[in-house]
């Protein structure tokens, strides 16, 4: 791939290796919300530092995530290790430091998803979804929301009205968001882009009112197929919110109706 | 506690220490499943390892374990790391080797479960079973499953009938499994315990009529609440099964009704 076909994710995540074990980043400020980098996007720089280690098991078929301190803008320095290599998988691991700060640090068992047994028998269904002409784009959101969060312009998101009562000011209660991603600038999404896709969307906490910042302690995201070109149908739910925290569950769906990544977070709870 | 009242559990799970950062353990050949020490027993042996290295935060909030080789019975070192401590919580990293063999690896968020905000707007609900004298024990299975897991005579556990056709040659193939658990000797669980309840119950892909065994690859634990006394309440299931792996989770609701630990675990799909 040429850099001029390299997509604006695959260059903001982009990373280069300083040592044996070590790789630099430079994070990129655009994929900020509320002051600090999206976790989303972390995770497809550490997973990029991740695939560059063992570039012949390149995909992340899991990986665990936990994040440490908000990221910021500028010169990050990623630390690898590999914990045990087979013939068809790896387990890894990484810390992402910024002047050495830990900002997050992972465990991963990366693969080939291109040569998984061709399988199918997931009993989940997608979720049922207008059109993405005929959902909401979230880039058409209030002005304040988009400054507080410039990473909504990294992608073209489109909300299900059925979930986007928040925006109105009129949350449903149910603790669901649902909708379509696909990379702003109209670039297939990727293994690493799905990592990042997992933690893209709103808080589901605003669907229950609750629309303070809701930092992420752990996420662990399963990635399960190469996705289809196309949009991603998104479904992102909370059942568990107590205790100060809540778990959240992502999960994304390929244009042939694939369930290609799931995503289960804790987090804590909004102040607000 | 004095060593009269301690549970079998932890009695079996217990570590010493041997240096600031190491611990001895003896893994319990009674806690094995066809042939290899249970999943859930040895992140109960990593999760005290873990608490007893921050004991104002002893409990597990979240732990990912990624699990690199079958564990055997007999001596075993887990070395623990301080990531990141904090005056609410502590992330650490834990890797159990026998004999220098990696057996897993671990991330882990602890924290103290006691010390958690009272709120509980949890919207998903416990599963509806028959009390559990009304379920069936797994301990009158037949003598070459008994014989093949052990590991079921050290918990008590009651498969709700509805669930329970795999054991008649009759899986439901919904990849549902639900009951009732508690510690073989009647011991009230604690956070470890709750690890240890997570992959305790047979495989789902049970329901599916896949009997071999799966080996689970990675699973991340979250512990929201110290459990109450008494049963706890058990749902596991499977939502995507494909790429020759599925997912696996898992719910225990205490006998308060209570949501206090979720799983979600990918493993391999069995060979059969």
């Amino acid at each position: 791939m040429t850099s001029q076909t390299l997509s604006d994710f695959a260059r903001a995540t982009s990373v280069t290796p300083t040592s044996e074990s070590t790789f630099a980043a430079d994070l990129d400020g655009s994929w900020k919300v509320a002051g600090a980098i999206n976790g989303g996007y972390l995770l497809g720089v550490m997973g990029r530092a991740l695939s560059e280690t063992v570039p012949d098991l390149p995909d992340p078929l899991v990986i665990s995530a936990y994040y440490l301190g908000p990221g910021d803008a500028g010169p990050a320095e990623v630390a690898v290790r590999t914990v045990r290599t087979g013939r068809s998988s790896a387990t890894l691991g990484a810390e992402l430091t910024q002047d050495g700060r830990p900002t997050m640090t992972a465990l991963a068992t990366y693969g080939s998803l291109g040569g998984l047994p061709g399988d199918v028998a997931t009993s989940a269904s997608p979720p049922d979804l207008p059109a993405p002409e005929d959902c909401m784009p979230m880039a058409d959101g209030p002005r304040e929301f988009l400054d507080a969060a410039p990473i909504v312009s990294q992608y073209d998101m489109r909300l299900d009205p059925a979930t986007a009562g928040f925006a109105a000011g009129k949350p449903s209660g149910r603790g669901l968001l649902q909708g379509w991603i696909r990379l702003g600038d109209g670039a297939d999404a990727d293994p690493l882009a799905l990592l990042a896709f997992l933690d893209a969307f709103p808080p589901v906490m605003f669907d229950l009112g609750r629309f303070g910042w809701s930092p992420t302690m752990e996420l662990t995201a399963h990635v399960r197929a190469l996705p289809a070109p196309g949009w991603i149908a998104v479904k992102v739910e909370t059942r568990n919110i107590a205790g100060g925290m809540f778990e959240e569950d992502c999960e994304l769906w390929d244009s042939t109706g694939r369930l290609v990544a799931q995503s289960r977070q804790l987090a804590r709870q909004p102040r607000s």
